[in-house]
């Protein structure tokens, strides 16, 4: 029976890009299963930016990690003991065990996953979290009408490359924004986008003038920093940002040079009576994830809408993955295969 | 019979604060009136903060005054020529005829007013634009709930003081800010705001904070610039901040010292789920225009809605009367009394 995890915890606060140094991988004890518990195994571990926030103590919308505490993370598992009749061995589920390769948790807590209905994997992306943040903030917020101009950043990744499906089934203009020509190539060849921009070449700025001539309805903001402010600047009047993630800043220790000033920006809000809302989509859950389960299931299903998987072996990999996700290294969803 | 106005044009572009030099004063001809047309004489001008943004040819919401053309401003006029049968000699009317004494218009780009119903000074003012804009952001962008904290700034103003009393009508704990202690106390004695803040004092950080104990959900921004920011920090989750006008920058020729970056107010808007909405109150007109006339023409007559005036006599006296209003010099809506 199994009676330890290898669990990967936070015990120093990054200053900058997270370092190995911030990290231990320790062995853990399991406790036991009371009555209703579950035994998992760590199928996938799912790595998001947004957990570069929970490795700080800046302010943010969910209290940090604390020091020496596993770091956390959506995951699918595998039961592999069962003291909760709902649940037993075998069952697929989804979970937030973080960063670990087993744990005990209450059944109910888990959310039961059909292996036949979709691939377990993309609970964690397309039809998880990645895909709902995308539904919701583009729909809700973003609101995009048929022939609007819609602009996502990274394009590649799992909300961006949804956001710029959703908003073409909805019949709107979509530009993506990605870092280099093979990912550009992905946008346009696999997602669909009408246009695809490398952010990193040095005509960007002109690039997106060129490639938004009626200007920009609705900016999905995914990344902040220059690239965020050059979409800003090409915003039309009524224009809507969900303000999604900024991940560009997340390893910033001090700010970006040549950033718009906060005046200016408010400035930009004023003039042209833009709409700047920030969002986590937790907030939309009891409305929307009904619905979106169901779109987005169709959507996949008949090919509507696709996804990519990057799947990195092994959880004493997950550090370093996870630093090339702030780096915009990976393309599609990142996963840690665990076990 | 009239044949001439007296009318301030627009000779240059301010740079900072509008200096005299940047204006002319000069006699002109009037035209002769076609059918339909009305003479009108004004009797008020008003002069507001958007007036900064038509000297500037810097973008905006609306195309900047010419150089040589009088400067634009909403009036309230009396006919005393007519060829138009809905609005004979002796009516009193809105119009938007600008800073000069008289002026010849299409009469049906005039709207009557009714002198017996409210003081002919209110169509410009708590009854007028003024009092439309903060009814129509407030309600429509606000949304302030029940028990919730809505702070405004520049809280002596036509605006700010209508945004205090509406909140209070609708059940919201209100915090106005005003410079001087003498602002201060018209806010709790006249405009009945719970807590009154002077900007100007050194503690004024720490007074906000001590004033907004359980943090601040609607945030009604007129002024931008420091008050703007130490707001902004004290933002609830799901706060909702409509950019109404940013006073304290228009006359700005830099970017100011200190200011919050653009980075990190995109930051605080991500980690707060905020809605920040710029505005301008012509995009509510046709849904809310006359819900306002009636919300608000009750609350004037039955004291709920209290408005101050500053009137200041001689159109030669509008440019040095604008100087006052970007910083804060008048109390209440500014009116010129024309003739």
């Amino acid at each position: 029976m199994t009676t330890t995890s290898t669990q990967i915890r936070l015990i120093s606060r990054p200053v900058g890009e997270p370092a190995d140094s911030d990290f231990e991988i320790v062995e853990s004890e399991l406790p036991e299963l009371g009555d209703g518990d579950v035994l998992l195994r760590t199928v996938y571990l799912s790595l998001d930016p947004y957990m570069r926030g929970r490795m700080s103590d800046a302010k943010s919308y969910a209290a940090p990690v604390e020091l020496g505490q596993v770091m956390v993370g959506g995951t699918v598992c595998e039961v592999i003991e069962s003291r909760s009749p709902k649940r037993p061995v075998g069952t697929y589920v989804l979970a937030y065990t973080g960063w670990q390769t087993h744990a005990v948790v209450a059944g109910r807590h888990t959310r039961r996953l059909d292996p036949d209905s979709a691939p377990i994997s993309t609970a964690l992306g397309v039809l998880g979290m990645p895909g709902f943040t995308a539904y919701a903030g583009l729909l809700q917020i973003g609101r995009p009408a048929e022939g609007e101009t819609v602009v996502v950043a990274a394009a590649a990744g799992p909300v961006g490359s949804a956001v710029g499906q959703i908003a073409r089934v909805k019949g709107a203009r979509t530009v993506g924004i990605a870092g280099g020509p093979d990912k550009c190539r992905l946008l346009t060849d696999e997602f669909g986008f009408d246009i695809a921009l490398d952010h990193r070449s040095a005509t960007f700025t002109d690039d997106l003038a060129a490639a938004t001539p009626d200007g920009v309805d609705v900016y999905f903001e995914n990344v902040g920093g220059p690239v965020g402010e050059a979409v800003v600047r090409r915003m039309n009047t009524y224009g809507r940002i969900p303000v999604c993630g900024l991940v560009a800043q997340y390893n910033a220790t001090e700010p970006p040079v040549g950033a718009i000033a906060g005046p200016a920006l408010m400035n930009r809000i004023l003039i042209n009576s833009l709409t700047v809302r920030g969002f986590i989509q937790d907030e939309f859950l009891a409305d929307h994830h009904a619905d979106f389960l169901a779109d987005m299931t169709g959507w996949v299903a008949d090919g509507t809408v696709r996804y990519r998987e990057d799947v990195v072996d092994g959880l004493e990999h997950a550090v370093d993955a996870f630093r090339g996700l702030l780096s915009g290294r990976n393309v599609g969803k990142l996963l840690v295969r665990v076990g």
